[in-house]
């Protein structure tokens, strides 16, 4: 996975078929244009969208996949075109590597929602045609912010982010729920406390309580499993975060909003289902989000750096990752893996 | 349902049981208190929650049960302390009848999410603990505006104007999907073209097609059950308000919203079903709303008398009421039922 321009040999690791075993795997990347930029990669976070692609649960896979969309690094080549970045820039990568950038959303700098559509950052189709397996770079990440800690910002962070500013989260005082408590959820609860809420954790095991409210700073813990409990939070949230990517009800979470409250889906169940009356005595929402925008990565950078906002992960080597990707299939992650490239992929 | 004071005899039309069946019935209402307002109820719309209640659909009934919730008249008497209201001028009830008037939605004049319950119209609880079957009044009928068409403004009309306004719809030059063309639907269509929208009718029958277009004005009519009329609508709108109240997909719909675009639900069907990623890559929302509070009742009325907004009614004797709750479950209205209770109800 280390970014190389032109014809030179990249060593990664790939996925070749659905059993999403990685082992490493060489292959070139397409010369720098002149608009791109070409960056050592040091470290990567590992998502659950890794698991999903290399496992081809959506059937989209096109193998070999060299998984990985949070991505950080250390700019080596810049394009003639390019201004914003040079070369030694910590920079970072995140899902998508190119857009249209003429659209309505483009030129808003909303490029994830391009009327033409994204470049995935992996196993997305290249401007010359190649399947993507790494990417240029737009974000700069400020020069005291560890890479390490930077990378799970650029999927897990923005993914809770974006939609919390769009729907003014930012509101000290208003209350908070966060559904699961992975990657996503772990940077929701960190947002929140950092924007003056008072946030409640839901998750289906009592395991994560004490790091819940001491490690996270959560200020209420509850058991999805347990209606007494779940009954006794009803209309009392401003907003709740839903990052469960696993199927479970709705309708006791809908029922927790206050009037006017709104629940934004971020994980991605295979279904949604509720009783619409729930919703329409509310004036209640649901808002589905993806990712964000350059512009908003920047300021969530800028915003993680300048109030101190460190995501908690645990570094492994690449060697490590497919034991990595089976424990984050099964839910066993504090909070974040990032890989240590720089140092493990030799 | 002709609102007498004190312990007068009222008449009105009562359910007795799960039939649904109307027939003559007579009883007394409260007293006027000091802060009530009788009327002499000279229309009153039919609303499908009218054939929910009287066949007990939700299983709430209290018969026996005098229906009708879009009520209007002429001011009889005012207590002590009504001073916004006089003898004689034109006056509407909707949906609710009472609320605890302290809390923050009262006092925000969202006076139907009161977060104690607001009291229905019908077979509600009253104050002194009877079952309420007609209401005071707290919405002034401009007096240049025919009373029998004001009767549906007091649900239908509210329950769709209130999250057009909430959401932003009155953008001239936006797009508006309205799903279902009864009551509610065909005063969607009408708000919308007074809002300069662009209006795309969805039915399920193409015999409402030329009346949609011609009389309501709309710019669009497209057949639901037509796969490919639907599929071409794809990411093509602003907004949609639902008015359907039978169960349908939804996915085809949320599809059809351009990105961060908005569906309203208003009417109930008993399972909203889709899929999450539907909502995730499209940043789209799902919102439920209920009739409105007081305050956007009265600039709604004031902003249909202005702007000749009439809603499309057929005027019936309260004789014929069995027959119109009928035809209405099937949807067989064009597109309101009101009924004359001054001439007929004796």
């Amino acid at each position: 996975m280390n970014t190389q321009s032109t014809n030179e040999e990249c060593l990664g690791w790939a996925a070749r078929d659905e059993s999403g075993h990685l082992s490493p795997y060489k292959f070139s990347r397409r010369a720098l244009g002149c608009d791109d930029v070409s960056l050592k990669i040091t470290h990567c976070g590992v998502c659950y969208g890794d698991v999903s692609c290399t496992r081809n649960k959506r059937g989209h896979a096109k193998y070999p996949v060299v998984p990985g969309h949070e991505i950080v690094g250390i700019v080596k080549e810049v394009g003639s075109n390019v201004h914003r970045f040079k070369i030694g820039d910590h920079v970072g990568v995140g899902t998508y590597v190119d857009s249209c950038r003429e659209c309505e959303y483009c030129n808003d700098k909303l490029e994830v929602y391009c009327s033409k559509g994204i470049t995935y950052t992996f196993n997305g189709i290249d401007v010359d045609g190649t399947v993507t397996k790494g990417g240029y770079s737009s974000h700069m990440i400020p020069d005291n912010y560890p890479l390490a800690l930077a990378a799970p910002l650029l999927c897990a962070g923005i993914t809770v982010y974006s939609p919390m500013m769009r729907h003014k989260m930012n509101q000290p005082g208003k209350s908070l729920g966060v559904i699961g408590l992975g990657g996503l959820g772990h940077m929701a609860v960190k947002f929140g406390k950092a924007f003056g809420l008072n946030v409640t954790v839901f998750s289906t095991s009592i395991s994560k309580k004490e790091e819940a409210l001491n490690l996270l700073g959560a200020d209420r813990f509850a058991v999805s499993s347990d209606q007494q409990q779940m009954k006794a939070l009803e209309k009392s949230m401003d907003f709740i975060i839903d990052t469960a990517s696993g199927n479970h009800p709705f309708d006791p979470y809908v029922s927790m909003l206050k009037i006017a409250g709104i629940l934004v889906l971020v994980g991605a169940p295979s279904e949604l289902k509720l009783t619409p009356l729930n919703l329409i005595i509310g004036m209640r929402t649901i808002s589905g989000s993806g990712v964000g925008g350059t512009k908003e990565i920047q300021e969530m950078l800028d915003f993680c750096a300048t109030h101190k906002i460190y995501p908690e992960i645990e570094t492994i080597p690449i060697q490590y990752i497919n034991e990595a990707l089976e424990r984050l299939s099964k839910g066993d992650v504090k909070y974040r893996f990032v890989i240590d490239i720089e140092n493990s992929l030799k």
